[in-house]
């Protein structure tokens, strides 16, 4: 099964949502600061609490790097803590590599063996042959396309024969680099604009569409800008939203009410666009 | 001082060689195979036998985080082995990283905090504004303008009003990006033509130009192009060639020859050039 056939039928069992897993050691509940291993600590208990509502996990790589080898202990401990108790979750790693082939196959041996990722987000900055390491296997392969910042149509909207460049890379990554059916795109959303029309470029591919809450996006927006005729092809990633709703003991539970409270505005806004 | 002042200084007292430290396991001396830390062991050996040789060393993340934990921890113990022993030797840590501004944040306290690296090689995709969480620090931002990979056409070679997308981002770079003199580029020394034009656009900016060696990347041709008009403004590592230059018991006296070859075809070539 390609990966995104299994995309699209995780999505189906659950919903759009992932969440981002992006720990801060200050911003962690006070009772987990002092843990051994507050990161893994802080994941578990989200990860519990909210699996059957999500489609995955969506790690940060720099918030673990920025603890170096510890926080990559805490990241793999994650990583294998989903994919032995919760296989059907999909883990999102968002590192955001890309470099030459050969360098490539060891970034691919991390993220795709020894993380057992499902998926890994990379730039499109090396072309496709420099990516063919990570685009060769049965995973996820999000390329960026149009990033959430502000400024990022500096060199993402430099107008290529009269296109921006991130609807070259749409049209490249859908046409050409997606022969396995395991490309997806990564679209801000908090530019639905730019959304809409990468969407009207690559029919059905999947978007992780990052942005919404701390950043602004708005989720009725990208709704209406991001999904296919088929009400589908979306990941939405939470992140601070979701993870920092309360710091205290109840900070998982009330994880998934956020998770909970966002599902029911996408069952309103999704019956309000039919 | 400037970044790029303390490199052009420390370039002056030693030289434009560094040494890329991408250790893979099978391919290490076999002594060495089975020890505890076989690639602080291995770098370490390898910066006593060549320091005095040559402006720094180029750890590659992709070798390292290939050993999960365990590899950023021998990362680590590198870099802190360069820093506190030789602080004249410059780290180029060679991560390709590039996120939106409060990820990047996390990137450049690993990079520049935790591991202590002077420099950290960077994709432009996300623009300026987000990679200011990099720019803002005294310490080397080496972005990729073109890489050495035999497929970065399809991507960098897009015309953008004429120039390819490579021009633009060097001629952003040098123009917008390096108010704190702390901008490099990356340019394949598999493309002597394109490194040449590159050079023609930014001055003295420093450029990184891998790709002699494995890569098939020609000397003679690298400093013909990339030169700037004081015979300066390059920094050229060499990994492969050097680093695996002998697998037995002498591997680390075998590197310093060959980087000793290596000094002695450039003085050969500058006098040429004169």
């Amino acid at each position: 099964m390609s990966f995104n056939t299994r995309l699209r039928e995780t999505i189906k069992k659950t919903s759009m949502l992932c969440v981002g897993l992006d720990p801060v050691l200050e911003k962690l509940p006070t009772h987990l600061q002092t843990s051994s291993e507050p990161f893994f600590e802080f994941n578990k208990a989200i990860i519990d609490a909210t699996h059957d509502l999500v489609c995955g996990y969506k790690p940060n790589s720099a918030f673990y790097e920025a603890r170096g080898a510890e926080g990559i202990a805490e990241l793999k401990k994650t990583c294998d803590y989903i994919k032995d108790t919760y296989p059907e979750s999909l883990i999102f790693f968002d590192a955001k590599r890309g470099d030459i082939g050969s360098t490539n196959e060891s970034y691919a041996k991390f993220v795709f063996e020894h993380l057992r990722a499902d998926a890994v987000t990379l730039h499109p900055y090396t072309g496709r042959e420099g990516l063919q390491s990570f685009l060769k296997y049965d995973k996820g392969c999000i390329i960026l396309c149009r990033t959430s910042n502000p400024g990022s149509d500096e060199l993402q909207g430099l107008l290529v024969d009269g296109k921006p460049l991130y609807q070259r890379v749409a049209e490249k990554v859908s046409a050409d680099w997606n022969t396995n059916d395991n490309c997806m795109l990564v679209v801000g959303a908090t530019y639905p604009a730019e959304l809409a029309e990468v969407r009207a470029l690559v029919g059905d591919l999947p978007i992780l569409a990052p942005g919404i809450g701390a950043q602004g996006g708005s989720l009725a927006d990208t709704l209406k800008a991001g999904l296919t005729a088929e009400k589908a092809g979306l990941v939405i990633p939470l992140s601070r939203s979701v993870i920092y709703a309360s710091a205290a003991e109840d900070f998982a539970q009330k994880s998934r009410e956020e998770i909970e409270k966002t599902l029911t505005q996408i069952t309103t806004l999704r019956s309000l666009a039919q």
